[in-house]
């Protein structure tokens, strides 16, 4: 958890653009949420033209981002404003002032059916995130 | 809001194909759902052979179609059957008549939790959603 | 259902690899779960270098698996453990012990949003659906 799929016109962007998203998108997990760095996966989908089409045309200046949530869900509206704003924020200079078209949803999926190099990760908030947390890998 | 993607053999469509069930299926959503055309994202997934497995063997004449929604869910039988009968109907002269195996889902994913162009769509059936319709774009 | 996405470095799985993997999952649904054989779709997402990164770094040596469960929902916590668990073990021999880091991560979806060869799949544990599982195809 997080895990963020992130699909793109071929080339979008670059190894160094594709780095400082990873770490833009890992910061706010880490520092806002306080989730392990390690738990947050980012692919990055490259799609040809005529790939991905919008309104029934073909979309190729457009990013379409999907998030599965599954180590925190929110719990009313006001933290779903606030998460949603705050993803925003960190993707508009990859998006919105790169002249890109974009969309992004996320899904809540279950916590107990998640597992991390085989083991059921840590309670949220509990003493044994927080460890795992600042090893950066799950511990047993 | 939705978002399609379907998995195929390569080269099972054409872009004229592509263009076809792409149009089908966002008129589906503009006629019967009174949804913006431009809700409507469909990604078209090319395979390889041996990537998708159906029962432990290689199928190689299968399309499998995963589809989230997001600005619509159901709220009883009646119309998770209604929506089913009409998306296989559209897509019947696509995989059925063409001799493919296939298969979809649906899942249903929070709408507050869903930005399109960094804004939050209007809510469902409003004044506001029925511009953004006649617009075929999202404005603040 | 169930549908598995396996995220993985390119050529991390040979052909060979592929089938015993899908038969293994397959094996699975069929023998502890008893549904239709069928039923379960394998798709391999191989990805290259630099495509997926975890917590803001490239991660070459990672496989990453997304998993829809739609016939059959989890209802308690014991029934979602023995789930995980006995998926674990049977990927253990492609992970784990070939040096990959993993994780895995199931949603369950609306069973009656979902059609197989444009049919309405029968209820869990029916006659019905023992049927399609000797006949391993769907019938009307």
């Amino acid at each position: 958890m997080p895990l963020w799929q992130i699909y793109t016109p071929e080339h979008a962007y670059s190894k160094e653009d594709k780095q400082e998203i990873a770490e833009a998108i890992t910061s706010f997990y880490d520092k806002v949420v306080h989730l392990p760095r390690f738990y947050v996966v980012v692919i990055f989908e490259e799609r040809p033209a005529d790939t991905i089409w919008v309104g029934g045309e073909a979309a190729n200046r457009f990013v379409r981002i999907v998030v599965d949530h599954i180590a925190r869900h929110t719990s009313n509206e006001a933290e779903r404003d606030f998460a949603m704003a705050a993803l925003e924020k960190l993707l508009a200079p990859y998006v919105k002032d790169r002249g890109y078209d974009w969309e992004i949803h996320c899904d809540e999926t279950p916590k107990d059916l998640w597992r991390v190099q085989g083991l059921t990760p840590p309670p949220s908030g509990s003493a044994a995130e927080k460890q795992w947390a600042l090893d950066n890998e799950p511990t047993p």
